[in-house]
């Protein structure tokens, strides 16, 4: 897309160093193997694919996760370490416990995460021939060149951060995500690792995450597939002395700021998807339940006919009409008004009456469009965000392996 | 796709006559207004979308085959008559009632249906304009021409034949049918129109419809998309002398024949899909449930990930065990087998040891392309037809309105 690289601004998270080097994972010389640190005592959570499918690193992962508390985060771009069988698992232990010795911490500390190429065995020696050089880089500035070194088919880093004084002390969220295909994330995004200074207990951090997680990366979709390899991570370093558990105040407060940051990042996501030239927002009010405005929006936004549409500037809005009618749900087609932008196209059921294409066509030939569907028949609203089916899009995926 | 112009091919189906013009609905010259014409005595049956803006023509056409026999069944191609609201209704019976005056039937006897760009009023005087041409056109002979005047972005028409000898009697099936993109039809495919000159009672043909439907039209997709008109008729004329429900061996006959010549026009559908370059059949075997089967195969016939995979010629299983790892169904990954045409890609969940690239990349070079997923866990198998996603199919859809 034109919106140029977007914003690399980032805060160092105090008890966080991150790392990245190139082990010759196959991308040329790019820096594809990244190691975030945690300081003794933060506290991590975690939400994963719920693909049948799951990779080796999000199985280990999840162990891991649920014995002891991380300090390392091994990741590498170019191999997702997926569809291998056991073998698969064997690899990512492997990772683990090397980078455990290196590091002087237990195996289990360590949690595996991998991108790219499903199928194909873990280039276990590569990465373990790097661990010493990466933990020699490990320093709190290094966030843009990790955010960098998970892409596969980005173009742009994604990186995000926020700071709030919360009772006269700064606390500060920083994220990195990377993803821009294989994008309709199921209880998470590709890969994303989000961490702050504030301090907070597991279930707590897990149930704000979660909630951040579900209005941010759960409402995306390039292209409807689901990865295997969906992570996202939120860690609590406590470094700030602003403890979340016993201030509610505190405690809200971090939770809308964590949204807006995983939101940023998931919009990052759709704004860099394979071969995109629009961003488009379809939200589906007054529904009668969540469900039902969820089905119709991700109707409209996997609709291959509405993607190519979006992608000609053409306001074909039969397209829309079409994509409301296959959702499944039940609904008073008469009641139902469609907007693009500010322009109606649609009032009670058919077309408006001043309703023209120069009208339409105006507002298609805008970078960020948004399409409203109106049901008239509740009080819950839902949005989702994606991006066009362009030629573009076919080229990056007719020849990634080549 | 390259397999040229398809077998055109068909029989006349005593008891019915057939008739094409021009009535100038935005086509160029190009036949866009059909009429199929019945005798007496003749029995209808006949399904349709369960889009929720299931269009004008569709809701007329469903409450006239509720009260009458149909005499006359009047298509344009061209316009939709879709999400234009009550006005539709109107034009759709202003139609039926100029046929009627004309041919001498009642309104109720005459079911309207249209293809073409959704959201525009029905040019009803054209359309009436034209049909004294095409009453005087009607003949047994002009099925093709029929085929070719309901195709909107089709490149070529669908139409097939099936003959039997029953009991000393010869049985005749010819129908004709439409579709090349919106095709992921719910109960019917875009328009689709089968004769016979058997006979039969409509409780017993609307179920061999049914039957014959579900597993043809009801297992393509090529685009995920319901179309807001999809419409599959069948009308039995009778005039052959055989009966249908007094003789259950040439009911079950017929059966297999209907269903063979639906699976014929259905997988016609598909080799003329948007932009298809590959037929690709996706077959899920051993599974608990015909649903579990039918998720799996959707997913992996729907994924964008894999028909550029396919487009592209490219051997990337990993987008297969992806869509698998996405349908939502609970299954042991460890029994699962995947096979691309001969070659088996995947055994007991990994990739199988003698698998090459090569092995892969030779069955990808084909025209024709199979998948097999073997679940190993029950005794249901489903299949599902549909056809790669290529740069020509964004061209299509991004210049439809152009």
């Amino acid at each position: 897309m034109a919106t140029g690289a977007g914003n690399l601004h980032f805060e160092a998270v105090p008890g966080v160093r991150v790392a990245a080097v190139s082990a010759g994972l196959g991308r040329g010389g790019r820096d594809d193997l990244v190691l975030i640190e945690f300081a003794a005592g933060s506290v991590t959570a975690g939400v994963f694919t719920r693909s049948l499918f799951a990779a080796a690193p999000v199985l280990v992962g999840k162990r891991h996760l649920d014995i002891a508390a991380p300090r390392y985060f091994l990741i590498n771009s170019g191999n997702a370490n997926a569809g291998v069988g056991d073998a698969g698992i064997a690899d990512a232990l492997a990772c683990c416990k090397a980078l455990s010795k290196t590091a002087g911490v237990r195996p289990e500390e360590v949690l595996p995460f991998s991108t790219g190429v499903i199928g194909e065995r873990l280039p276990v020696e590569k990465i373990v021939g790097s661990l010493d050089a990466l933990v020699d880089g490990l320093s709190a500035d290094n966030w843009e060149r990790a955010a960098r070194g998970i892409m596969t088919t980005d173009t742009r880093p994604k990186i995000a951060t926020r700071q709030c004084d919360m009772a006269g002390t700064m606390v500060t969220i920083t994220g990195i995500a990377k993803g821009a295909g294989m994008i309709q994330p199921d209880m998470a995004t590709m890969l994303s690792y989000i961490a702050t200074d504030a301090g907070c207990d597991r279930l707590t951090l897990s149930a704000l995450l979660r909630r951040a997680v579900e209005r941010s990366f759960n409402r995306i979709t390039v292209d409807s597939d689901t990865s295997t390899n969906d992570s996202c991570m939120l860690t609590a370093t406590g470094a700030s002395g602003v403890d979340l558990d016993s201030d509610a105040e505190a405690r809200e407060q971090f939770a809308r700021m964590l949204r807006d940051l995983c939101v940023d990042l998931a919009q990052g996501i759709i704004r860099d998807a394979e071969g995109a030239t629009k961003f488009v927002t379809v939200t589906v009010q007054n529904g009668a339940s969540a469900g039902d405005c969820l089905k119709i929006a991700y109707a409209i936004a996997n609709s291959p006919l509405m993607k190519t549409a979006i992608y000609a500037g053409d306001a074909n809005w039969g397209r829309i009409v079409m994509a409301i009618g296959k959702a499944g749900v039940e609904a008073d087609t008469s009641k139902l008004d469609v907007w693009l932008g500010d322009v109606c196209l649609m009032l009670g059921g058919q077309k408006h009456q001043d309703y023209t294409e120069a009208a339409g066509s105006a507002v298609m030939a805008n970078e960020d469009i948004t399409i409203i569907v109106d049901l008239n028949s509740g009080i819950c609203t839902e949005t989702v965000w994606t991006s066009d089916l362009s030629h573009e899009y076919v080229r990056i995926n007719a020849e990634y392996r080549t």
